[in-house]
């Protein structure tokens, strides 16, 4: 009375049947050598998320899945087959699909199971397309070799009535099914994500407990667009105790027995993580963060056929820090580092680029932008004196960005020469937030690696990145130790180039706000009478405070334009600036004040 | 034993609770000057549509609501009003909110009415924050002056078993409440777009004649974003006949009689329009669509607080037309055309853009782009030299790129440089598809006109504008009849510049298989084996045709980054490739043979 169970925790590439049937045929003969019961695949494995709207666009897409359910039925004469897939609904009511899994045994197509519990979130926007399935107790559960397996997909098993102080969905499936169960497996498809993983796993573990059952999640791994997905597919044993456990992030199987589990596969670290408070202290997140960007990275290229990463080496933060992420992804031979030194750039910045260029062994050029930036300026200064309009702006950024566009315009030319090539786009969340980047500049590329991670936890990545890599100290210490700034203006009281802070505010106050505003929905009247971690080492006035929360928001909403054209890059916060996922209307006025 | 009903056909802003309560309130006032019985307010008019992510984000403005409601009771001692809101869910379960209507009479909040039917596709996107209502008749009928009114909210009416195929949803609300009702009132938010009218209308004329009841539509009107609001709030009698019509487009009020109607409105063309073939007579859908855009650009630019537009004038289709509907949206004064010329820009190009800009009499400068293009290319060529990577391009687009780019660089800098401007896309929905236009460069901009306008469509909305504007053929002939091109660069062959049909397809070929995959999602093996207009006229082999249309779908997918990146613009058709709507993940692959 035991089962041999493979689970296939493999990536998915979103609409291309034809190619998740290649690798689960794979898996079905690599299962079957290794004389496995049954095998289990991630949650619509066969479609892949995230859906968009490939399924309105494409809807014979879904005769494509179901031809190829038959074909891997045909070659599972030897073992059961649990495999996601999207199902027609030939009802005259509702939406037109269903998410479901598909129960192969002996060859031949055994039943559907399908969901009921439907996610409208960004991540996952089920509602538009799949109808909600009535619960049928019998159907969810399945005999095998004399146990008895209730199956349950994705948030089928997430609405437990216990755990949520708050449930999205009136039917708490899990207690309708668990009771009659030995073994529970639920087939997922969740992305990863700051203090995610623990809300999974505290949430499995007490199913576990409760009901006196296995619990086996299968989940996806690798990354689309900008969904990263987390692997770590378990085992719990019916104390809640992790008895099996695949990769993070990466493709992987593992063979699990239905009464002992399987081997134990190390975790990166933060996965523990569960913090309620705003912290400098991100050490606990930051390997997570790291693996993270680097499989959407690998996800991003590979799937588009991109080879290359061509980027600006400023000398700062940002640049450094996707530099060295880009290396790891794609090896050092495939990226390629260019400085772009303006009037204003200072020889410490060229020589701190250069140093991580040579550090990382990544191709390197210095390309200066100060011939064009010259002829720029003047042909402008005699066009703006030729347009007879209206009264010019008194201080312009005008110069600033041309610098900006320069540099973007070098960078998009070498991925027009080089095949297989695209530029990356450095801006990071502090920034994003604050709009406190170039449009056609600095915001411009391909893919944007750290566009979800603040200034203060870029500090730190860049530390640990110093620290834990094979390459000791790859960033060159002045990138961590010198304040940020674009060096696209020189600050008038200090003859030296403008920082961020002095333009914007500093970065671990403004951190902060971004802490609150994702992680509380506070106002500015509610953060003014918090206190900021800022102000404990450094007092400021009320008025100052005040000063800043406007600027923050005020400057959020006029960057509201420049987040409807930000470029795809990876979630990695609890909540994301990514635009996947952050939607608000260009138009819309909010009351920040909360009044 | 009637009503005077006063219809608040509004403008909202989405998320500006105190806006959108003074607007509320202005007109309440108004409606009681005028004796008004009951006033009605489009759909969800104190939040706004989108929604997009402002409830997620922004929870405390449903406290602003629930206030804006209580102050419009205290204002309303002698009229009753239906104004929609969003209300907090305070059971247990479900999502936190409902899209609820309030009913104020003498004074006082008497009821709410819930939405049942919820909206999950991207024009309203209610699933992910609202709770579908249980249905209550009773609650859904209100009592006024003797008459017997029942409320539908949006969808609510949309879901009549006989009138579709299909349903989406089980619940015919209005077979439950019109058999008890004298009126059914429909508080909606729909916007305008090829088709959808016609549908509206056909089904609140034959909701009306079936259960033989009066119909009150009210709509909103204005533009958030892409979304344009139709407004053409109406009123049915018993027999289907429209008794009462409020403007197209712009906020307008109307009272009507509940038993005799009112004003009738004259309507744009094209509101009947109701084609299931492909067809280049566009006529009866032109004015539509101008009055559309117009409305979106003034909506845009006044609620972002933008003033001018500049745009780049090459003397072409796509730019001459945006010229036109900038000046009729934001004045002449607010216009400024940009000529920019490279080596390649005929000498015609040049002066039609001239001619144009005459005609408009908006401001225009001319700022060539020989200077700078070639300092970028020596540049370049320099630069290319000294990178040791991989094989270069052998045919490569940076020259081509680098013009485009160069004229971002200068209307940017002049939107840098004066107050309140912002630059403006030109690309159209043909090139669009088809990825035919440089990041960075004429892809680039505050807002987008014209995006989801076919260019077989342009060339007639261009001949259309220069027949029905006060202004005649504002645009010169030279630009309608020449064939369209990017002057980006030379053809070998003929060594004039590269048309866009010589790098793509005809366009009368390419317009035609987006209409096929707009309207019936068809594969690569459907229109192989259709005949397309353009064949009619031009007999073409098999394999041309199929060549064109694997040009068509292998340029699509690689276009899938670049409509990531796209700029706001107005959704005109029945299907928009407008970034809000059209999303298909960057990684996704299809087989578009449909195989």
């Amino acid at each position: 009375m035991a089962n041999k169970i493979y689970i296939a925790q493999l990536d998915s590439i979103p609409g291309n049947i034809e190619h998740n049937k290649n690798r689960a045929v794979e898996e079905v003969k690599n299962a079957i050598r290794k004389k496995a019961d049954l095998i289990v695949f991630p949650e619509l494995f066969l479609l892949g998320y995230p859906l968009g709207t490939v399924l309105e666009k494409y809807p014979y897409i879904v005769n494509q899945c179901h031809c190829a359910i038959e074909e891997i039925a045909r070659i599972s004469k030897n073992i059961a087959v649990l495999i996601g897939y999207v199902e027609k609904n030939h009802d005259k009511f509702g939406k037109p699909y269903y998410n479901s899994i598909c129960y192969i045994k002996n060859g031949s197509i055994e039943r559907t199971i399908r969901k009921t519990l439907l996610e409208s979130n960004f991540e996952k926007k089920e509602s538009s397309c799949f109808e909600s399935a009535e619960i049928d107790v019998k159907n969810r559960i399945i005999e095998l070799n004399g146990e008895k397996i209730g199956i349950l997909i994705g948030e089928d098993a997430q609405n437990d009535f216990e755990f949520f102080e708050r449930n999205l969905y009136k039917t708490d499936i899990v207690s309708t099914i668990a009771p009659h169960c030995d073994i529970l497996i639920v087939p997922s498809c969740d992305i990863s994500r700051t203090g995610k993983e623990q809300i999974i796993n505290n949430l499995m573990k007490s199913t576990a407990e409760k009901y006196k059952v296995k619990y086996i999640y299968v989940n996806q791994a690798g990354a689309n667009d900008e969904l990263v997905f987390g692997g770590m597919s378990r085992m719990y044993n019916e104390h809640g105790k992790i008895i099996a456990m695949a990769k993070a992030f990466e493709q992987d199987n593992i063979i699990v027995d239905s009464v002992l589990g399987g081997e134990i596969k190390t975790l990166p670290k933060g996965i523990e993580l569960n913090k309620n408070e705003f912290s400098f202290d991100y050490e606990s997140d930051l390997e997570r963060t790291y693996l993270a960007i680097i499989t959407a990275i690998k996800g991003y290229f590979s799937k588009n056929g991109f080879k290359r990463a061509v980027l600006g080496l400023s000398g700062g933060l940002d640049s450094s820090v996707c530099a060295v992420l880009l290396k790891d992804a794609l090896g050092k031979e495939n990226v390629l580092g260019v400085s772009m030194p303006s009037k204003i750039t200072s020889n410490e910045s060229k020589s701190d680029a250069q140093k991580l260029a040579d550090n990382l062994k990544i191709h390197y050029i210095e390309n200066p932008i100060k011939e064009t930036q010259e002829l720029l300026n003047k042909n402008f200064e005699e066009m703006f004196n030729k347009i007879n309009w209206c009264k010019r702006y008194e201080t312009s950024y005008t110069n600033d960005n041309i610098q900006a566009r320069s540099r973007a315009t070098i960078l998009w030319g070498i991925a027009n020469e080089y095949p297989e090539t695209i530029p990356i786009a450095t801006s990071d969340k502090s920034e994003s937030y604050m709009g406190y980047a170039t449009i056609n500049g600095d915001m411009s590329g391909g893919f944007a690696p750290i566009i979800d991670v603040t200034k203060t936890k870029l500090f730190a990545l860049a530390r640990w990145l110093n620290k834990n890599r094979e390459e000791k100290n790859a960033i060159p210490t002045g990138v961590i130790e010198k304040p940020p700034g674009a060096e696209l203006a020189i600050n008038s009281k200090t003859g030296k180039p403008l920082c961020a802070e002095e333009a914007l505010m500093p970065y671990e106050f403004l951190d902060e706000v971004i802490w609150r505003i994702e992680n509380y929905n506070q106002t500015i009247n509610d953060m003014i009478n918090e206190t900021f971690l800022y102000e404990k080492k450094n007092p400021i006035s009320k008025e100052q405070k005040l000063e800043w929360l406007e600027k923050f928001f005020r400057r959020m909403q006029n960057a509201l334009y420049k987040g409807y054209i930000s470029v795809p890059g990876p979630i990695i916060d609890k909540h994301s600036i990514n635009k996947a996922e952050f939607k608000q209307p260009i138009v819309s006025r909010i009351n920040y004040k909360g009044e």
